[in-house]
């Protein structure tokens, strides 16, 4: 099976699960008792910490939050970040922000969606213009899920902050963690990360909050994470997080590389009466979105996973509605909307299987159009 | 090592582990996606929910959400279901339940804390005369984590129905779930739950809601869980969670009558000269929770740790203040309070290590008496 999925889930890394095994076994201790055992599981969780702080180049600049999820980092950014007036975000946002910043509405805080252009990124003077002195945050993904287009959050942080500097700044960083190289700017208050994307295991994430940003707690308890999340420490999700994202650092930049020429080798592959790419140029290494217009994405991705090609269609997380909503944002027609199909990448990616992808894509294309002509 | 603060979090068990393996190699995709290898884990997850609810015969009468913990089943079972009013609870629960009732107020909803008698257990007439037509949620803790005494929940809910029929009950069950024979009655309405007090890991929980409670979720995003839980689904730690109930449901009372009787004989042979018990004889068969008066608990659970005796103190999970909130409302003097020292099982406790405890304990509260001299 090639498993062009990657951006819905990665395979955990054998080497993190491994390494990490010690803490289903001798360090199994909870790290908030006060003895031998739970010091050293306490040592190791802060170690752990400090090491996605350090490959994330955020060391001394931020306090990292482990979290249960991307879902959990983007909702205690969201709900404890933007407690009055209103709170900006995008068309283009995951539904775990996009589902957030509706709630507000029942918590009395007016969400505003920016529209986004034909890439999914946002259309920034529409955002900026609908920040005002009420906006209590603004947030704005880093790498769309759906099409792969990149948000210069550094930029947009900047210019939010000039427009008003009282007003916090997330971003869910869940599909550019690991991925893109990139340093958090002192304008983004809150980042959202997720383990399970870059080798880690569900059940574990991040949230990224810069030194000095007041933001409390959104799970009550007894008081682990500094107070700001409690529950008792995914040990095991939190040492595979870490070292997952170890290999995943130490690689980063050969890995885009090689990704962006597999990504534009597989673009170019495809039968351009066929597909028509959605994606941007611009947009992250690791995703490609195209569209058999007129075909059924499903129908395909069926078709596709039974001739041993794993893709994605729209976002694996919400799947009600016939159409994507980010992709429905895009302006597409309904034509191309009913096509998309996502292949994410991981640095595991070998290129013959691109090569292989590439035929298995035309060939399972062109047979659906004779069965349904 | 003699492990005995399996109260604060148990030792994975190594075949569930084993069997869950699965889930991070050929079963790694994510549930929400719509092809085979996501099927299979959907079918899975939902296979594992239903064990669940059959293992604590709820099946049919009761939905199971999956959480990332007990706290966050807890947090969910009080702010979605005590939203306006106020909300009864005790001064004997867990943290996860008093710090979220504590933070009701910041949302406009009033907290009662209802008093606790000297075993730990609530004074049941106090709760129910706090009970009004406003009360939204009672929240009662079924064993009470420092000193194992078992509130009779059944009972406590059935009155408070009485008193007030739209009044929603839930109780968090962690250190009952798998310990205590137990069916849920229909009075209860939410039941939090968590893995790693019976085996699973830490970052699994799970909350009970009886079929037509009308809650919200707590988390926003792709609507898993149907809609009340977003987040991509902790595979591994759900079938962890499930193999390891499985597991423990199935000994469920030949552990609990073995555990009684390994509880007296512990409770009996420490020296009476030393150690006071505060647990109740009706309380837990897994915590035994007794007093070195005069002696500082901390100290002491260095010193036995140091001879191969890991036990407890007050809660592991909140240690901020010099005494235990909950022993505190349970009205000991302070000398008694410092000594508290929390003894609590597994199935996997043998009939020596008792012994060795028994022997180890009077020995090490000798020689602290003698050096404090």
């Amino acid at each position: 099976m090639i498993y062009f999925d990657n951006a819905a889930t990665t395979r955990p890394n054998p080497e993190a699960l491994e390494r990490a095994k010690e803490f289903t076994e001798g360090l199994f201790y909870n790290p908030s008792a006060k003895y031998g055992g739970g010091f050293s599981v306490r040592k190791q969780i802060e170690t752990f910490r400090g090491d996605l702080l350090r490959f994330s180049h955020a060391e001394g600049r931020y306090d990292l939050i482990f979290t249960s999820c991307g879902t959990e980092a983007d909702n205690h950014a969201i709900f404890c970040g933007g407690r009055r007036g209103n709170v900006v975000t995008t068309q283009g946002e995951h539904a775990a922000v996009f589902s957030a910043c509706t709630e507000l509405k029942n918590r009395g805080v007016e969400p505003r969606f920016a529209p986004v252009l034909r890439d999914g990124s946002v259309d920034v003077g529409a955002l900026l213009s609908m920040v005002d002195e009420k906006t209590s945050l603004v947030s704005v993904v880093h790498v769309n899920n759906e099409t792969g287009a990149v948000n210069d959050i550094a930029a947009i942080a900047k210019a939010v902050k000039a427009k008003n500097p009282r007003t916090l700044f997330m971003s869910d960083g869940v599909q550019a963690f690991g991925k893109l190289d990139f340093t958090l700017p002192k304008e983004v208050d809150l980042y959202a990360v997720s383990a399970h994307k870059i080798g880690g295991l569900k059940g574990t994430g991040a949230l990224f909050k810069r030194k000095g940003v007041a933001i409390g707690p959104y799970l009550f308890g007894g008081g682990q994470e500094a107070g700001l999340r409690s529950g008792t420490e995914n040990t095991f999700g939190i040492a595979v997080f870490a070292y997952a994202a170890e290999k995943k650092f130490s690689n980063l930049r050969a890995d885009a590389e090689k990704l962006l020429a597999f990504r534009e080798k597989l673009a170019q592959g495809l039968d351009p009466e066929i597909f028509s790419r959605l994606s941007p140029e611009s947009g992250s290494p690791y995703i490609l979105t195209v569209s058999a217009a007129g075909m059924r994405g499903e129908v395909l991705q069926r078709m596709l996973w039974d001739r041993g090609l794993c893709v994605g269609t729209g976002s694996a997380c919400s799947s009600k509605n016939r159409f994507s909503r980010v992709m429905t944002a895009c302006g597409y027609p309904e034509k191309v909307l009913d096509g998309v199909l996502r292949m994410s990448f991981s640095p595991n990616t070998a290129e013959e299987e691109i090569d292989s992808a590439v035929r298995i894509l035309n060939e399972t294309a062109r047979e659906y159009q004779r069965n349904t002509q």
